[in-house]
Parts: structure tokens; sequence; C-alpha cells
């Protein structure tokens, strides 16, 4: 199967690693890879280290229409405020027949509906699985594994930069230090105020509401607070021995549709969203047929992420 | 499609009444049930609350020979040692070309290759979602939503009767009032010494290792120690207030194959093992590509096992 990237950073090359070393069973190839700053490189035999780039193609669909591929992979970085240029990317794609998998959030947060009927009504497939807590079964989970069930709502802390922040605050130090140790680890944002704000978060919550509860709604409909105005003195007075500030995400049906919230949430340290370690990520999935379902990833990297993007391949080529 | 229960218990009751709710979108239909104790109902038309129980058939064989079904569901009650007569009853059904789906852990635990091999070499389907945390999705989200990665591990709290009695311990009552707890609560084992014991997590352990990491162990094999020496002042003397004893059962590939541990051990406060709330759940599966990955269930009922029942019929359903 042959894949076109939309985007090239720290995801796409560990994506390309990971394809060469499951080669021998799965025939996936990337033969295509756009960028916005470094060109377009073309390779039909599967692209390698050592590929050149050229200048870059004038558009995304003079791109998909050189690529000869069978899916589009979108990983370019996220504009959380309208989801643009990757929604363009993923129309092109379907305009030309071409399967879509994206680990960027911004289409799944402000565009789902539109996208998956349109993938539908062309009879291709739409897969999304890395947007969310990355390589770790959540779309393809309730796909595939929870038939018949009616998801009422969930719960969940995933956003590890304000992890980070707030495990520095708890020693004593100012929130910039905090966004400087994320950004070391490399998982803040580009912007960290994305994090900090609850913007990430609310993408998340919305991408997972438009997905799980056909909700329909965008990130701007998220009732968000970020943890910006915190400060060691204030979270020390919050918390004591027994409580931890998280910032949680929530959404929740109602008779007036879905309801998110994204804000810094005061928790007893018995509830397993309290307790997260390091950048390690929750997400409780609250359902009619099997109670409450939890899901947990550990100290993610981009390796996870890459893992979700073949995840999703299989299932496509799985599913054709 | 038509199928054949071994037992009706509990979970029989509440799997009969799902199948109802499901109907409209999943054709399904119990048309025999097989018990020990009460005898033996055929109905093609689905059996009721109001389907007469006659005299019991002879033996599985004949049951099945005039049961007329596509799939039997094995949910008689457990024998931790030896697996039978589960593994009895899905032979016999293999042998007449019927698929298997088994709530019941001992024949994932004590022969797991064989009926696998058997039923693949039949071409026939062998599905046990709810032996290991219900119907929360393990062995079915490994095989739909984990490709081509290794299973180097796992650790796990899966025995919610032995929680209840840590916490009966904790606040100072007799293990004994642990026991009749669990008991109340319906979830200890007949014989509550298969969960203080350790018979229960071996049981699944052996059944994990089996399924994800091709052990080929029994029960037998794990390394085994219960709970039924600890005494609440033991219990104090050893959590003080930075940790907490939970009986963990651990699975780890070495150089001369799988290893299997069930013991009571002391977790730190920040383990996620540690702190799970009543009878509440956690696997964690260690992996190549994907890192440590968590699967919590929050306080399980005979309704969730019914659910895990459900999901594999439907997988069934998809696969044929």
């Amino acid at each position: 199967m042959n894949i076109a990237l939309f985007g090239f950073g720290n995801v796409g090359r560990s994506f390309v690693k990971l394809l060469e070393r499951q080669r021998a069973v799965y025939p996936f190839r990337v033969v295509a890879i756009h960028t916005a700053h470094h060109g377009t490189a073309y390779d039909l035999r599967g692209v390698s280290a050592d590929t050149p780039f050229g200048p870059a193609a004038a558009s995304a669909g003079e791109f998909l229409d050189k690529a000869n591929a069978e899916v589009a992979v979108e990983i370019t970085s996220l504009s959380p405020h309208d989801g643009e240029p990757a929604i363009s990317h993923i129309r092109e794609a379907f305009a030309r027949g071409i399967h879509v998998i994206t680990a960027n959030k911004g289409p799944i947060a402000h565009a789902y509906r539109e996208l998956r009927n349109e993938a539908s009504f062309r009879q291709l497939l739409f897969r999304f699985e890395s947007t969310v807590m990355d390589g770790t079964p959540v779309f393809n989970l309730v796909r595939h594994n929870l038939p018949g069930l009616t998801i009422n709502g969930f719960s969940a802390v995933f956003n590890s930069t304000t992890q980070v922040i707030l495990e520095k605050l708890r020693e004593g130090l100012p929130l910039a230090e905090g966004v400087r140790a994320a950004q070391e680890l490399g998982i803040a944002e580009t912007d960290a105020s994305f994090d900090t704000d609850g913007w990430d978060s609310a993408a998340k919550a919305a991408a997972l509401a438009n997905v799980l509860m056909d909700a329909g709604v965008t990130p701007l409909q998220v009732d968000r607070t970020g943890i910006g105005h915190l400060t060691p003195h204030a979270l020390a007075n919050l918390e004591g021995n027994t409580q931890r500030v998280a910032l949680v995400a929530r959404g929740w049906s109602t008779a007036n549709g879905v309801q998110l919230s994204v804000k810094p949430e005061l928790l007893h340290l018995d509830d397993p969203l309290a307790r997260l370690q390091g950048t390690s990520n929750l997400l409780q999935i609250d359902t009619d047929c099997m109670g409450t379902l939890g899901i947990l990833e550990f100290n993610p990297t981009v390796e996870q992420t890459a893992y979700g993007l073949f995840t999703d391949l299989v299932d496509i080529a799985r599913s054709i």
C-alpha cells in the first residue's frame, strides 16, 4: 500500500522507521512527502533517509496528483483554532479517491461530521487513532470492540504539558519553569499557551465528542479554563494532603446535546485522574452496557503516535 | 445466529436479557440451555423466561446434537484445578463444527494451545473475552487494535474479592468478615479460598500468558502466594502511610519462557495498581512498540460479563 505524507517532523520520521521494521509482514511504503518548509519528495520505491527533497509542489492537490498513493497521512502541525490546512489536505485526498489517516486533531475537532460523511459518500476510509492519546486504542477500540453500546460521557486528563507544569508548581517553581521542562521533553505544543490555556484538551474533548457521541461541536464550544493563573502558593493551598489539581476534560450527554468542559479540577487522591505520574494520560468512558472503562497511557513519546498511524493503516488494509 | 448455552446462572440470565435488548440490530437467539442441576431446555424460537426445562440431556454431545446451534457459549462454574467440564464441552462443540465462546477461564488457563489449534484446524472461531476482566476488551483489543507488536509482559490486580478483603482488614476486621462482604456483593468464587489463595488470579495470569505470549502454561506453574495469612495488624505494619498491599499478578518473558507470579505485593501509593477503589481492576500490558498500556474496569457486575459474551458473538458474526 502506497502512502503520501503531509508533514514530516518527529512523528513522520518515527513512522517511516516503524514501517521499515514492519515491512516483512505489512507491505506499506511511503512514496511521497510534502512539507511546508523543506519542499516535496517523491520516490515510488519508498522514501529513505537519502531521498532528496525537491521544490515544494504548488498545492496539496498537485502533490497528490503526482504522489500515486492509496492512503494520505496528515501529520502537519496543528492550528487548534480552525483545523487548517489539515482539513483542506483531507478534502483534496477524498476528492481523488484516496483514504485518509490523520494524527492532527484539528480536522476531527472542527469538521468531523462533514469529513466522515464525505468519506462515506465516496466509500473511502477515514481513520484518526493518534489524534487522542497517541497510539492508545480509543476510536478503534470503540469501533471494533464495543458494539451495541451507547457512550453517555467521558472524563480525561490527556494534556501532558500541563501535567509537567503542575508538578513543577508543586515543587515551588514558577509556571515558566514548567513550560521549559515540557519543551525540553519535546511534548509542549509549538505555542505552549495552546496547552496551558486548555486548547489542546478542548480539541481532544471535541474530537471524542464528535466521534463517540456524534456531537457536531468544535473546540470553541468547550467551557474552557486553563491553568495559566495558578501559582505554587495557590496550588499548595488548594491541594493540601488529600487532593490534587489536574486539567480535566469532561463530556456528557444532556437533553440539549453534548456539553463539554476543560478546567483545572480539585480531585481527591483516590480519583484515578488525580495521581497520574509524569506525562501519563487517562481516559474514562461512561457507557450504558459496560459501566465505566478506563484507558491508561504511560509516558507517551512520538513512537506511540507513529504506532497509532500504523494501526490505522493496518485497519484500512484489513477493511478494503 | 443460534446459540447453545452450557450453564445458566446470573451471567446466563443477564446475557439472555442483553440479547433481547440488542435484537433489533443483532439477530442472536439462545435456542438451547444445558445445566447441571435444572435440566435442559430447547426452543428454536429463542428461549424466554417461560421456556420449560425438561430432563437433562444425557451428555454434552447429545445436548449439542439436538440444540441446532451455530455457537456454543460456555458459562458453567469454574474448576480452577483442571478446567473441566468446560474443556470437554468445548471439544464436543468443535467436533460438531460449532464456534465457541467461553466466559470460563479454565479452558484458556489449562488448554488454550490445544483448543486454539483444534479450532483453527476445523476453521472454527474461539473467543473468550469475558475470562479476564469481564467484558473489558483485552483479548479482542490485542486481536483487532494492536497489530505488529510484541507483548513482553503484564501486571495486574484483577481479583475483586481480595480487594474487598484487604479493605476490610484495613478497617481492622478479620479476613472472614472480608470474605462475607465479598460473598454479599456476589463476587466471591463459590469456594472463596480460590480467591484468597490466589487461584483465580493465577488462572487469569495463565490465560493472559497463553493467549498474548503463547506461553503454554497452566495455573499450576504460577509462583503463587495468597493473602490468607494476612491480619489487620500485619497489614497496618506493612502499609504505613505511603504504601498499599495488593494481590498482584505478573507475567514476563525470559530466555526460559514466560514466568508468572501471583502474590501480595507492597506498592507505593503512586503505583496505579495500589489505589484501585472498591472492586475495580487494572491490567497493564508491556509492549515493544506502544510502551505500557493500561485497561481499567470500574466495579464490574455480571452485566459486564454478559456484555463480553455479546461482543464475542458480534466478533464471530463479523468474522464468518
